[in-house]
């Protein structure tokens, strides 16, 4: 099931996403009544896709990235694969939505796109065993970790780096229903392929990401894991198109445009 | 102007403190009506400081760290002093209050105690000039940047050494009239002090701080940005009491206690 948040005549709502573009007359939203980290159920009521504002699927109390989780990527900029996962946190002020612009952070001149695999944490909890990880998930969505290259390698954590403004493009929708083991993730700027990789590659596994991080922390419904980056990275430009497509989930595109 | 944030029998409140432990009948609250990050009056309606449970004072959505702001404490741990700040983040989870219990986390064998002046935000902000910076604090409170120094020294990003699970006690209240540029700071365990140090030391001002971060991110009303720890910082046990004293500002205090 795709779930997406969405605004319509300034009203926003769940819905779950019913066909695609090949369905007569486009994807339709049936809208949710409840809420999707509790009891819901489908209205009946329907709007057209297109008739609506996707917002982010989820409004994360925090984001947590985890950096080098791909051997390619780690090699490309010079690293090794780390003995544990680097945790970092994008704040909830940084995500945005499928459509919204990336705005080019002034203070920086190097912005790099890295296309993610995002879980959607379905349950708080912590301390999480391993063979109970899929329990506290809600589903699976695109992220951009959209990072000031020249920053990250400037200072010493990555706050400002990967914390700027819009610097978190999530969604377009949360998909229920997936096997994350092995899917397709491909970047393309300007419709141009940049990243390709397989979810396969990844160093540590989804199950290894939670148990890590619930070892310290809890985590709320709504907030996300970042799940790294495979090879590929590279910059982005005032006017450029980025776009995020994961296999069984959907694409997300975002514009890049100067901060106003 | 001390305001303070407090439950009493299931209701959640702010409050302005009245008083001090040399006032006849102690300390009152004065309940606030409106919210202090608005338009807010005092209802004249008080209760004994002694009858409620106080809060964390702000619920952040954010919390900015700043690490080795001060020389002699980066010199302690072998660093030196950065040639920009370094700018971290604990998410919203690591709050807690005065009073409230810090969990020693399993995951390490080494938590330090890191008394630090914090200072909280009153308005939405972003790309803040080092002039207005004043214009964009609510207050400053008393902040234990507790650290996992173990993971800290392991792990690439901190995410997982400050930001577990009770790590960011917060309190005991917002005092809103405060010059901050030269304050005492003190820690103490269980009555024996560890850290002691003023503001003034700080290798970066408060204003610097403010700039740096909001160059590259929103700070919206009730996020904290903590100012770094002074000389002094050690271990914490299970049992301890540890206590963050600034002067003007008052004392937050916490115990340590086994995770549950």
């Amino acid at each position: 099931m795709r779930i997406a948040r969405f605004s319509i005549d300034g009203n926003v709502a769940f819905g779950v996403v019913e066909g695609d573009a090949s369905t007569e007359g486009g994807p339709v939203l049936d809208i949710i009544k409840g809420h999707p980290f509790a009891e819901f159920e489908r209205s009946g009521q329907k709007i057209p896709l297109s008739k609506v504002r996707l917002l982010p699927p989820v409004l994360p109390n925090k984001v947590v990235g985890i950096g080098r989780n791909y051997a390619e990527h780690a090699a490309e900029l010079g690293n090794e694969v780390p003995d544990a996962p680097v945790a970092f946190f994008k704040p909830s002020t940084s995500v945005i939505g499928p459509g919204d612009p990336i705005a080019y952070p002034p203070f920086s001149n190097e912005v790099h796109h890295e296309a993610e695999l995002a879980v959607v944490i379905g349950r708080m909890c912590r301390e999480v065993p391993r063979e109970r990880v899929k329990d506290v998930i809600l589903g699976y969505t695109c992220a951009n970790d959209v990072t000031a290259r020249d920053i990250q390698q400037r200072e010493k954590q990555w706050a400002r780096a990967k914390g700027f403004d819009s610097s978190c493009p999530l969604g377009p929708w949360v998909e229920t229903e997936l096997d994350p083991s092995d899917l397709g993730i491909m970047c393309t700027v300007n419709g141009e392929q940049r990243q390709l990789g397989r979810t396969s590659d990844m160093v540590r596994s989804i199950e290894d990401l939670i148990v890590h991080i619930t070892e310290a922390m809890t985590l709320l419904p709504g907030d996300v894991v970042l799940t790294g980056t495979p090879a590929g990275v590279g910059p982005l430009n005032v006017g450029d198109e980025v776009a995020v497509t994961i296999e069984g989930i959907g694409t997300l595109t975002n514009k890049v445009i100067k901060r106003g």
